[in-house]
């Protein structure tokens, strides 16, 4: 059966995340309703290449579905994207080989998170960044991120509810830039575990704020321990966007 | 009098622009409303370094206010931030000479414009860009924006209703910048006419779409023509940024 592929830039606050929720609505319902009304035939199921939480944006999430006729890439393109205007914008329809699959074909992904780092809160960009007020210490953020990178057991940054069966995860890269008041921090790796980055992100903010619970700790010990508890604060969804899937 | 200067970020669309309006809030009496419900004494006026459109973001506004007592600026910095939380930041309270004039001490200002050039709308960036489907021609546009650059009179790139006396007015500099979908022009000079940013901004954007009704002009003609019906369309409101005010 044909599979297609799409690129989905979408607003984070707008949703309650990628998947299905018994309150508010989800993206990929959202986007099977839309199917719904512009293609003749029922779409029963969208993969994506991950669930993203509620208020966390895309850049480019990847995401499949198969249906069996042949599809105009580009009208439904632009149909998708009217439909749902200003919440989602589809970047690309793309007819795909039928073994891809936008999560288990994904090899890798890279994450951004944006911190405010000023002493007043963000105005237009409320929804899109974390807001702390208090200086903090990028040296010693960038010098601790630095233990993060490579092959680890991830137990200390996954969600204490997170399914996965193995913890075990790589991460190749993680960048800071500073734009004005903003750290951007990028962080690549073959997979993230449930609210991994998150929880990465506000352990690295604890760290850079002094925060009393990690003043013996690192990054390194925080890894071998393997427990949740001795890692730092989930950082909010709101300042994360998934910026791209690696195939 | 003490006289009090505020730098402020503001979401413009949360507002009806920066001066007084029928209907809607302004950003002017928001901020007046909230020192009164902070200082014991009323504040009459403020005066800011122009009047931003409704929808208009700004960055650092620079707006000034008498007030007959000795204020704890740290402390007001962060009542304001707090009352208007979300819509504007407050980024900075300083006691400034009594003849300092927001508007009248100001010798120049730079706004950039946001353009998101791609054919998928925009999601979580909405209030922040124009939208422009249509491929621009960057390098037509650079090249007639330098035109621009000089002392002219601006009549053809100001608003009808504009109530100026001179529509003489110096750029010192226009930057286009490329980020990913983005195109963000930097305009500098000693003042801005009514609309005058988002006029040039959208007769540069009409001259990269290759618009009928500017081919066989240039922004030199149009500059010399002092009409506003030989320049192009307003660009919309919300790709706008009053970026910084120069004293």
């Amino acid at each position: 059966m044909p599979n297609y592929k799409l690129t989905l830039e979408y607003d984070g606050s707008s949703f309650q995340g990628w998947h299905q929720q018994k309150n508010g609505s989800s993206i990929s319902e959202e986007i099977l309703k839309t199917l719904s009304l512009i293609l003749p035939l029922p779409v029963e199921q969208i993969y994506a290449s991950g669930r993203t939480d509620s208020g966390v944006h895309a850049k480019a999430q990847i995401a499949n579905f198969h249906y069996p006729q042949l599809i105009d890439c580009d009208a439904l393109l632009l149909s998708i994207s009217s439909i749902l205007r200003g919440r989602v914008a589809v970047l690309a329809v793309e007819l795909v080989p039928d073994d891809f699959h936008a999560r288990f074909s994904a090899v890798g992904k890279v994450y951004t998170y944006q911190i405010l780092n000023r002493p007043a809160p963000a105005s237009y960009l409320r929804q899109q960044v974390w807001h702390v007020p208090q200086k903090l210490n990028l040296e010693l953020m960038q010098l601790e991120a630095q233990s993060l990178i490579g092959e680890h057991d991830f137990t200390s940054f996954r969600a204490m509810n997170c399914e996965a069966k193995s913890a075990v995860k790589k991460i190749h890269q993680i960048d800071f830039e500073l734009r004005d008041f903003l750290v951007i921090i990028r962080i690549e790796g073959t997979g993230f575990l449930k609210q991994m980055v998150r929880n990465i992100v506000g352990t690295l903010v604890d760290f850079g704020k002094g925060s009393a619970h990690l003043k013996d700790s690192s990054i390194k010990e925080i890894l071998l321990k393997r427990d949740r508890r001795s890692a730092g604060q989930t950082a909010p969804a709101e300042g994360l966007f998934l910026e791209r899937v690696i195939y």
